[in-house]
């Protein structure tokens, strides 16, 4: 049976590191918010399940993900219960903690750079918030995208496996994450960043090397893959860029 | 052996979690940073081992657990992979994705709570963000805090096994973990923080119950608990209090 990936229907925000695991494994799954309200899909399949009051695993907020009756939420907690089954990380239960900690600290990064556009509330415009905006984004580029993206780099250096791979030495789900995460930031920040990875080039390569690979390649071409915009996560407004 | 938390000696921080766990297990820890440094402690043997050439779990940042040689960051990953051990989790692997869920959605309040007075930088004193805090803390106590509040509630209510605990019908670490929230909402925010738990009764029964077991009742009393100060993730700003 096919999953159900349950996610805002225009953006690819924090829907797309499962979008990513899902397409890379190639497992088959009803992006539900995007589909036909004639067919029980669409935004009100979305919200009726996120205000169900039978269910016992109720979900805080999208992405969630039902897998035939059994609900998941919170980004990491999907791909951690997924994973195993997709073959995207490795047996052992170190594997899969040390999978779940990179991918935590990818959801942090990726947090932060929300908030260098909207620092004060996602419920006002980006334009009722910019003094607030321009200040955080400076920090962001100047202080945390560095110290971010210098990790990444350390701890693929220090993979007694090799620099080609986050965990082990085959492919796992935050080596998707990761990709997205470098690509979030180059449509945003696209000198500040360039400037960091100029100094990380095993992330930089990791990156490179999931988007060759030929089921990612495949739906990055396809019209499932929603383009970045300026109502996701990564938001590219030039004066916020090395600001 | 015991285990060994690393994280910073003058704060509740983000390693009370990981204290609140071990103590109310009653596991034998010991508090790195708080240690002398005579006896390869305190805050230089937490630096050392931040920057571990040879680490294969290199953590981002503390908190992080040694156990044995064996290293983990990130406290949710902490407290996944602690709590079998330390019987706070269910066996199966349901309850433990759950846990795991509901924690993610503790830590995102805990991250938001932390920036209503950081809303610019952490490099930053608070005094030299103070209009920015005063905005993001008013969204924080009037939209965010009732809408993370009311989950906890609703998960309490829904869950099959009875509103006393969030996980099933038994103590497991989000208990201890939303207990230790709603502390830090109570001295952060005591205005805002009544008003909504006055419509979140469940939620208050669980604070008062967790703060009663007898394991985390001494350690409340101990000089272990440090207490809540104006250089942690939870500051009384009378400002920022229902601004």
């Amino acid at each position: 049976m096919a999953y159900e990936l349950h996610y805002w229907p225009t953006i690819q925000g924090r829907g797309e590191f499962v979008r990513l695991a899902l397409e890379a494994a190639g497992a088959p799954y009803i992006d539900i918010a995007r589909g036909d309200e004639a067919d029980k899909q669409g935004v009100p399949a979305l919200m009726r399940a996120l205000a169900d009051k039978r269910e016992r695993h109720l979900p805080f907020a999208p992405p969630f993900l039902k897998d035939g009756d059994y609900v998941i939420g919170q980004t990491a907690a999907i791909l951690q219960y997924l994973a195993p089954t997709l073959k995207l990380v490795g047996r052992n239960e170190q594997a899969r903690t040390w999978s779940l900690q990179v991918q935590l600290t990818i959801a942090d990064m990726v947090d932060e750079a929300h908030d260098a556009h909207h620092p004060v509330s996602s419920s006002l415009y980006y334009e009722d918030q910019k003094p607030e905006a321009l200040r955080r984004a400076s920090f962001f580029c100047r202080e945390r995208m560095p110290k971010f993206m210098q990790w990444f780099e350390r701890i693929l250096v220090q993979n007694p496996a090799g620099p080609r791979h986050l965990v082990a030495g085959r492919l796992s789900y935050p080596d998707l994450s990761l990709f997205q995460l470098v690509e979030g930031l180059r449509y945003a920040f696209p000198k500040a960043s360039e400037r960091v990875l100029s100094r990380t080039p095993h992330v930089r390569e990791l990156q490179a090397r999931v988007a060759a690979l030929p089921r990612v390649a495949a739906y990055l071409a396809s019209e499932r893959r929603i383009p970045f915009n300026q109502q996701g996560l990564f938001r590219h407004y030039p004066e916020l860029d090395d600001a």
